[in-house]
């Protein structure tokens, strides 16, 4: 097996995560039904304000009624050998709850704009209070890197 | 943008995927915790036999808990513009309730010997009842290429 990558300080991994969720369009989401307990995961855009995340999708879809009906969601930037992992309750939003401006720059980041879409689509807002950051066994130690609201010192 | 990649036929998609599954080991594994109904989602070496998936995590993780405790999982290999998504019901395993050789084969594939950990391991087996992919909205149209146990024809 390969050497294990050097082990992350605490501040280069905060340093490279918020790298990463400004650079970032994808990642993905897992959300669960209520009633059935079914988890369900998908990937999806989104656009970090540098406090929350922004995705979209359509209402009727298995994430847009879970999220609604169950707000809370595991979010995860891609790749599994560095892993950036956020947990997170979640506000849905039409496009008219939306701060000014939102939807522009959400549309201009990910080059999707659900406001031209034939389907009716809702915004939802992740508001993270646990973010972890590994990537591999040597960094699982120290994965926490904010928590309820704030980067760790 | 770039222009979208060409669209696959179903019959590249099945063998595509079925080279991912053969050449990959990491993969995204999404439960759900069966009262709160809390999802959760963690990145997992794996091994598939040609027909099931097999993963193993601590038997007190909170993975661990929820397949055993709701024995349905959403797995997907890592790349959200190459997803692959398979759904599955599980079995929580025993180190003993593997089939002949089969902890042999998961720890060769893997590089991770769960018999050798210092916390109790489950075995889970994955046995898929749906598989989809696409890689960009140009293939979301005919993204199920497995069913009820079949791969379409």
């Amino acid at each position: 097996m390969d050497a294990l990558p050097e082990t992350r300080s605490r501040t280069q991994r905060i340093a490279d995560t918020k790298r990463r969720l400004t650079e970032d369009i994808d990642a993905w989401i897992a959300s669960a039904q209520p009633v059935t307990g079914e988890a369900y995961l998908v990937p999806l855009c989104f656009w970090w304000d540098g406090e929350t995340i922004l995705i979209s999708t359509m209402v009727d879809s298995i994430t847009g009624r879970n999220l609604r009906d169950n707000p809370k969601a595991e979010f995860s930037l891609d790749g599994t050998r560095d892993v950036i992992l956020i947990r997170s309750t979640v506000e849905t939003l039409t496009v008219d709850q939306l701060r000014p401006g939102e939807a522009d720059k959400f549309a201009e980041y990910t080059h999707f704009d659900p406001r031209n879409e034939p389907t009716d689509h809702h915004y939802f807002r992740l508001n993270p209070y646990r973010i972890q950051a590994w990537r591999e066994v040597n960094e699982l130690k120290g994965r926490t890197i904010f928590r309820d609201g704030s980067w760790l010192d």
